[in-house]
């Protein structure tokens, strides 16, 4: 279980109920599971919930009803929580709740469910002219409030990304020529968890030398060697919520190539960091980010986005990305940056058989303008 | 990326050209990553594979193009990629390759596809009265073929659990009165790692005491005492395969009714991979298992399925479990189990307040009958 208080729950129903009625629903089928648990505190893997205007139907099946009546009477409980136990399927179950209900207009989650999903519930939901349920797509209801940060997450996301810098602070601790990439990751994963948090947010990444110029690379047997570029990305879940740091390291004194590029993508984070403001464009946060590193000559060796949301998943909005041309299916903010969003600066340049920087911290949008959440030197450490 | 020899990864692309022919389809459009790793070998986080009749596209964005550029003249390199970087978004550059192509009728993968994706896909094609590609829904094309394992798979999936049953041999170094589930936990996810897996293939489970009664308990600080029986259930990832194994440990000697339902969980357990052969039923299968329950009195106690395949996914076709009186939008395969298919045994009692044991195995379906790839003794070890 998570441990949002009662009342931010309900505050959250509150919110969410207020967007049903906007869109002229009676009800919302919650199938994304970071949703669920942002509504119910339930961390479990398999649920679905259904919010009317007056009830909260929770549907699980067997493995996790002890868990939900655990919860009973506790400070974290979930208020008005009504159990459905699955009894043959998941989808079957749904649907006999749906029809039971006096519901019309029942939303689902467009981003979540799948056609073949979807296909389904509308062939099992009884037919009438007049009544049963009709399903109306919806996109990013919940994402949407869960974009801004209530108090209760932001206290936790501050204290986990307070932890994570700690592991950040100690990585000249297990970074050395000789250890390979997989065994210093293992060494993070340790370090991870020793700093509290219940897992790594995603696969630590220890991509050494060449590999560097590699974004995603997994961390394998090679071993670090004298003048090696190493970046170092992990993340922690603490208390169901995510956090992610990368650091890059030199093994040994750092040439004027090094030096050069560090410096570049430190600017350039720098940058994006003093573009955070309420009401910012999220396209001109990236953008501080991309013309620093343009300046320098790295603009081709910058192919991401300069940050991501962070909250109960890893990767979600508000999205710190160049402007597309149209809009994909998964948007669901705005272009502005709001007070309460928490989300990830992380510009980097990856130079194919050379190697590649990427220095990522966390940060907050305050009504002042911006709050760091992690805290670990940003300049080059050598080794 | 995953190591299945070019060929291999050939006679996957010849089978499902020929589900492609035989539902008159002109491409499909591959967005399930475990599928996309099947037909591939890639592993990365993020692809779309689009097979014609004699082309294989293959979409993903920059961080991605190094790592498939280095597979060019391995001997698991796959055969005929055809490299398309996405420029803006993933769905806009699919949107852009099939109105490039002579296609027409377009499977999509209606079970990972979500309604919001087909929506802006079919908005985003060009139309026309004859011309243009149409969306067409298909169910399990690829989980099908994954279901019956090929010989690499086979062996891969052996050597996998061959090194799992070293940690699970282990497992008595590990447990003792007085340490947590949270560090045993963590111990036996550095004994996966070092057995050869690249990480533990879910959130690995200790659950001690009356937390054994939840069958997927999270471990926590609850620190082991004489008496309490423990369910540690792990699992690994090699080379892109996955196993899972379970044990039930006793602290100190086991009393008579610990004894009493661990035995009957063993014969169940006994009972059910006995009836494993080409062609028997997956309910009777989860039958054998659960009648055994059942004589006992402890029908009530199982609450789950008896299996569920093993292969990309550590949950797969097939699902070994009660016959449904409605199939759910998610069944791929049909009611036999065949040779090559590769799936868990692992029946359970759980009773609330007391705790609970689960015996898991891995198996394979051979043309003499049944192979156990794991190997490890099933009787009550008591520490």
């Amino acid at each position: 279980m998570s441990h949002a208080p009662t009342p931010a729950l309900s505050a959250r129903h509150v919110q969410i109920r207020q967007a049903i009625a906007a869109h002229s629903l009676d009800a919302l089928v919650v199938t994304s599971l970071p949703n669920a648990l942002y509504l119910t505190n339930f961390t479990g893997s398999s649920a679905i919930v259904v919010l009317t205007a007056g009830q909260i139907f929770f549907i699980t099946d067997f493995r996790y009803v002890t868990a939900i009546s655990e919860m009973r009477g506790m400070p974290y409980e979930c208020p008005g929580l009504d159990l459905v136990v699955v009894d043959s399927s998941y989808d079957a179950t749904l649907a006999g709740l749906l029809a039971s209900l006096p519901v019309r207009r029942v939303g689902f989650e467009a981003q979540n469910l799948t056609v073949a999903r979807h296909e389904w519930l509308a062939r099992m939901l009884p037919r009438g002219e007049t009544s049963g349920p009709e399903l109306v797509a919806t996109k990013g209801i919940v994402e949407r409030a869960r974009a801004i940060k209530d108090d209760y997450e932001v206290v936790t996301l501050r204290e986990a990304a307070r932890r994570l810098s700690i592991v950040a602070r100690d990585l000249p601790q297990e970074v050395r020529a000789g250890r390979s990439e997989r065994d210093i990751a293992m060494a993070i994963d340790a370090r991870v968890r020793e700093a509290g948090f219940a897992r790594p947010a995603f696969d630590t990444i220890v991509a050494a030398g060449p590999n560097a110029a590699l974004p995603h690379a997994r961390p394998g047997e090679r071993r670090l060697v004298e003048g090696d570029l190493v970046v170092l990305d992990f993340g922690g879940v603490y208390d169901s919520y995510c956090v992610d740091l990368t650091r890059t390291v030199s093994v040994g004194r750092a040439g004027t190539r090094v030096r050069a590029v560090y410096e570049a993508v430190l600017e350039a984070h720098d940058r994006a960091i003093d573009s955070v403001r309420d009401g910012a464009s999220r396209f001109a946060i990236d953008g501080a980010a991309r013309e620093t590193l343009g300046r320098q000559g790295l603009a081709d060796a910058f192919g991401h986005g300069t940050g991501h949301g962070l909250g109960i998943e890893v990767h979600e909005a508000p999205h710190i990305t160049r402007k597309r041309t149209v809009d994909d299916a998964d948007d669901v903010t705005g272009e502005a940056v709001a007070t309460g969003m928490v989300f990830t600066i992380e510009p980097g340049a990856y130079i194919r058989g050379w190697g590649g920087v990427r220095i990522e911290d966390d940060v907050l949008v305050t009504p002042r303008g911006v709050e760091v959440l992690t805290d670990a030197t940003t300049g080059l450490i050598e080794i």
